[in-house]
This record gives C-alpha cells, sequence and structure tokens, in this order.
C-alpha cells in the first residue's frame, strides 16, 4: 500500500488540537553514556499516558456522522484501552472496551475514569473474539484494531511529524514494536517528513516476532511473549507489516536486564516514569552503540503507565 | 535585612547561562482533585536533579578570584553536596565535600562523579564541624551553607523569578521548608516580582520546626525529624528566618502518609521522578484545598534524586 505525505498532513492536522504536543527531553549523562547525542520525545506524557491517544484520535474523527452514532469497540487491557476511551469521550462518541476478566482493577479503573464502557471476556483468545463479536452484533459499533490499521497508524506517525520540526537533523528514529502501529507511523514520517533520517525497531529477545517477521519476509508470531515489557508482546499485522518491510531498516533485539537497566538510566537521568517498552528502543541503541557514534538519535518513548507497586527495582 | 530587587535582578543574569530553565508541567486530573490550576515548576529536571543547583552557582559566581582560587567547602550529604560539586567544576573551583562515613554509595558516587572531593567524617555533628573546621584551616577553601547564607537564597530565588515569568498570575506559590533557603528565595522573589502572590510553607509534621519558629517568634529546632522527607529534616538560621518572617504567610504541615500519597499521584499523573520532599507541599496544597478554591496555585517541586530500590509504593 502505498501512503502519500498528504494523507500524514491531513492527520496531523486533524489530531492537533485534541493532543499534547510532547516535549524532547536530554541529558548530557546520558549522551556521554551512549557516545551520541540522544533525543527522548516523552509521549509518556501525552493524554492517557501514551502514544495511542494519537492513532484512536485519528480513528475516531475519521467516522461518519453515522459510525459516530453507533460508538466504537475495542479489545485491549493496555493503553489503547484507555486511548480509545478519552480520545471517544472528547468527541461524544460512545466506547465499548472489551478487557479479560483477569485485567488489574488499575486498569479497569483507569478505563472507567476516561469513560469507557467496559465488558469482560475470559482470558482466552476465543472468549475476548466471541464477546467482541456479540456485543458488535449488537451495538454495531466500529472496530478499531489497537496497531493493524491505516488511520490509527496516521495517528501515531504525528509524534515523529512533531519530533521533526522540533528536531529536523535527526539521522536515526528508534522506536519499540509490539503490534507495529507506532514503527510503521513513524516509518511513514520519516520517509515523508525528513531528510533521510532512518528508523530502527527495538524488540525484546522474549517478543522477537518482527525481527524474525523481517528476516523471513512473512508475518511471524510469538509463542511465550515472557518479557516485562509488557506493550510489546502482539504481533505485526497485514496492513503494518508491509509498511514496515519497505521502511525500516532493521531490528535490534534486547534481553530483559538491558531492558531494566535501561529504563532505570532513564528514571535516574531524565526523572521521569516510563513503562518498560518505552525503554527498549534506549536498549538497544545503548546496545549497538558503536554503530551510532556522533550521531542525533530520536528515541521514541511510547508510555508511562506503571503499577508503581509492581516496579522492577 | 532589607533586600533590594535589583539584588535579585544580578543574581537571575549572573546563573542564567549556568543552570537549566525548567519546564513546568500540569495535569488535568489534579486540577480536578484540588479543585484549582495547579503549576508544577519541575526543579527535579535542574541540573544535579534539585534547585540547589542555582544557589550554588550563584554563591560560587560571588567569589573573587582570590577565593575562587582556594576552592569551597561544605558538608552534606544530599543535594547541595552534588550541586556544589558541578557548580564548581562548571566554574573551575575545587569543591571539598565532608560527608558522613555512613552516607549511601549512590551519594557518593554522584558527588565524585560531578567531580567533588568527599572527606569523610563520622556521623555526629561534632565529627562533621571538626573535619571541616580542619579542612578549612589547611586549604582555606570558602565555607558555604545550604541555606542559611544570602547568595544561595538569592539564587534559590532565581526560581520563582522564572516561574513569574512563566505563569504571572499565580496566587500562591508554596514550596518545601527544611533550611529554609529556598522558601526565603521564593518570599523574595515573589515580593519583589509578582502582584501580590503569596508565599506558603510546606513542612512534615514530624519535622516542623519552622511552623513552631513562625508560631514563637524565634528559631525552633527539631528534636526527632523523623520524615521519609529526607531533604526537610534540617532547621532554620538566622540568614534566612527573618525574611521568612517578613514574606512567608503560613507554613501547613502534613503527616507521613499524606507526603506518600501526594508523591504517588505526582508519579501517577505528572509521570515524573520526584523526591518525598518535593511531594510535601502539593500534600499541604491538597490538605487545606478548601483555602485555594478557584486560585492558581504554583508548587516548586523541589528535586528528583531518590533511590529507586528504596521506594515508599
Amino acid at each position: 500500500m502505498s501512503v502519500v505525505r498528504k494523507e500524514l498532513e491531513i492527520a496531523y492536522k486533524r489530531v492537533n488540537p485534541f493532543i499534547h504536543r510532547t516535549p524532547v527531553l536530554r541529558s548530557q549523562a546520558i549522551d556521554e553514556m551512549a557516545e551520541c547525542s540522544v533525543f527522548f520525545k516523552c509521549e509518556n506524557f501525552q493524554k492517557t499516558g501514551s502514544f495511542k491517544m494519537r492513532g484512536a484520535t485519528n480513528a475516531i474523527l475519521n467516522l461518519s456522522d453515522e459510525q459516530r452514532q453507533k460508538g466504537v469497540i475495542t479489545h485491549s487491557s493496555g493503553n489503547f484501552a484507555q486511548a480509545i476511551s478519552l480520545a471517544a469521550k472528547i468527541q461524544g462518541v460512545k466506547a465499548y472496551i472489551i478487557m479479560p476478566n483477569n485485567a488489574s482493577e488499575i486498569k479497569k479503573d483507569a478505563v472507567e475514569d476516561y469513560g469507557g464502557i467496559i465488558t469482560l471476556s475470559d482470558a482466552d483468545i476465543n472468549s475476548r473474539e466471541q464477546v467482541t463479536r456479540t456485543l458488535q452484533e449488537r451495538t454495531h459499533a466500529n472496530f478499531l484494531h489497537p496497531s493493524n490499521q491505516l488511520d490509527v497508524i496516521l495517528g501515531q506517525s504525528t509524534a515523529t511529524i512533531e519530533f521533526m520540526e522540533q528536531n529536523p537533523e535527526l539521522d536515526f528514529i528508534l522506536t519499540p514494536v509490539g503490534g507495529g502501529g507506532l514503527i510503521a507511523g513513524t516509518a511513514l514520517a520519516a520517509h515523508h517528513f525528513s531528510n533521510n533520517c532512518k528508523v530502527i525497531g527495538g524488540e525484546p529477545t522474549q517478543a522477537d516476532d518482527a525481527y524474525r517477521s523481517l528476516k523471513i519476509g512473512t508475518i511471524q508470531k510469538n509463542k511465550e511473549a515472557n518479557t516485562i515489557a509488557d506493550g510489546l508482546r502482539t504481533h505485526l499485522g497485514d496492513v503494518n507489516f508491509p509498511i514496515i518491510k519497505e521502511h525500516v531498516l532493521k531490528i535490534i533485539r534486547v534481553d530483559e536486564n538491558e531492558i531494566v537497566q535501561a529504563m532505570k538510566i532513564i528514571w535516574n537521568r531524565l526523572k521521569i516514569v516510563i513503562e518498560p517498552s518505552s525503554a527498549v528502543p534506549f536498549a538497544a541503541l545503548l546496545k549497538e552503540k558503536e554503530n551510532f557514534k556522533g550521531d542525533q538519535v530520536g528515541i521514541i518513548l511510547s508510555g508511562g503507565n506503571v503499577d508503581l507497586g509492581q516496579l522492577p527495582f
């Protein structure tokens, strides 16, 4: 699929009034450690605490009047659930969220606080899809996918369009890779708005479906996905994979202890709260720092939703 | 002692090139919770992770050429030690830091990383003062006090001069009260640069020397000071107390659980790392929120240096 610059510009203008323009932070100590100039794009400061607010907002703004009246529906226990809930509320649209019955109270409370209407399913995929289907048939709500839908991907691209305005000289942007929506949007924005800035993914070795998918050329899935980076346990989809194949330079895999170390450095040095998934691209940079010497490297910190009672330090 | 506006302006211009202009953060959820508009001045993002960098820088820039050659000396196991170390290094001045031999490795490492020359004393005050005196006699280094010295206080005032530029409409500024340097500087800046913005201190009930000092009219000391807000265990001094008496509206005392709750709200909602002392003025605002309804309230987040292995959550 070919996505033209105009489509990204439309998404950027459309979501702009409803999201935060997030700051870019730096640290001298981190630059010395990484031997390059590192720019952190703080989507942990985005509304609902993650970049997902961008894609959710763009997808909802893209609905027709008739569709809006039916509401939106998604299944997620994580950041997309919160983002859809708030983005829908801001636009005056109903949001139905299917969550597994083992989701934490913190996550359920957050969705309800943002106005989402929760329906619980069993924790397995079959139940989740069955419950979603039944509710969708009853409500005719529009299903929104967290990562494998073009208007969601275009929404995610707006973080990088902003980032390029804040620093047009970036040589690289590194993002985490989970379902593929963020890195696909980032790659499209870098392709259309930068002067040859390359996009690289960071991925947990424990959930390296994207790494293997790019090697083999077809979408591979994770078996265990036993990683602390809980936002990255999902796999790529047929909409984002072609974009990733065309525009992403490579995927760097990192181990669990490297993720925790990178997370700790960011907390200690930048004094900000990020979730483990956000630390993955910085861990990837540190792992292969000989390839970035002296470069200007952007890192998208994807989110900051952690349970403070469950930190890995 | 009367401090005129010109002195604050000089300090502001002097430190400006050597410190960060820290951002002001907000949160809609926090505004709803506090029933007023809350503006957080993020000195946790300041160099060395606390506002102390401002006072340290101003005091060092105030030295004569002859004094600079002798270096500076202080006793501190906390943020002032790190601030003096880096501020001195930036100005090409030697910094001798007396630390108790039970100070954590993390704190000693931080001081050494910033270039401070550590001398250990026993943990009691007598040993600390003896070691300081001996080293001072040998080196003729200039003693800098963390809070009870006018050029340090003038340096701390620059956070509020900046804050007033960022939001000239503040009705109140709340700061933590420890040794008194920050609140004295804040009160001077509010007096000279604001349109009747009032300054209030937040203090742990467990170390309420400033509260009692203002009630009684003379400097009172803490007996136990058994508070998680470890930056606030010290007491006021003869330089800052007259300023506080003249320009601070009142002190609000908060309990330990209120400090931890306030800290947790800031971490969760603003997605930033602050130390317990920084949470004290926000806890004070929540405690007496009926007195701030609809107002514009500034909070100075004094620092972000925490041991991630020792969090109270």
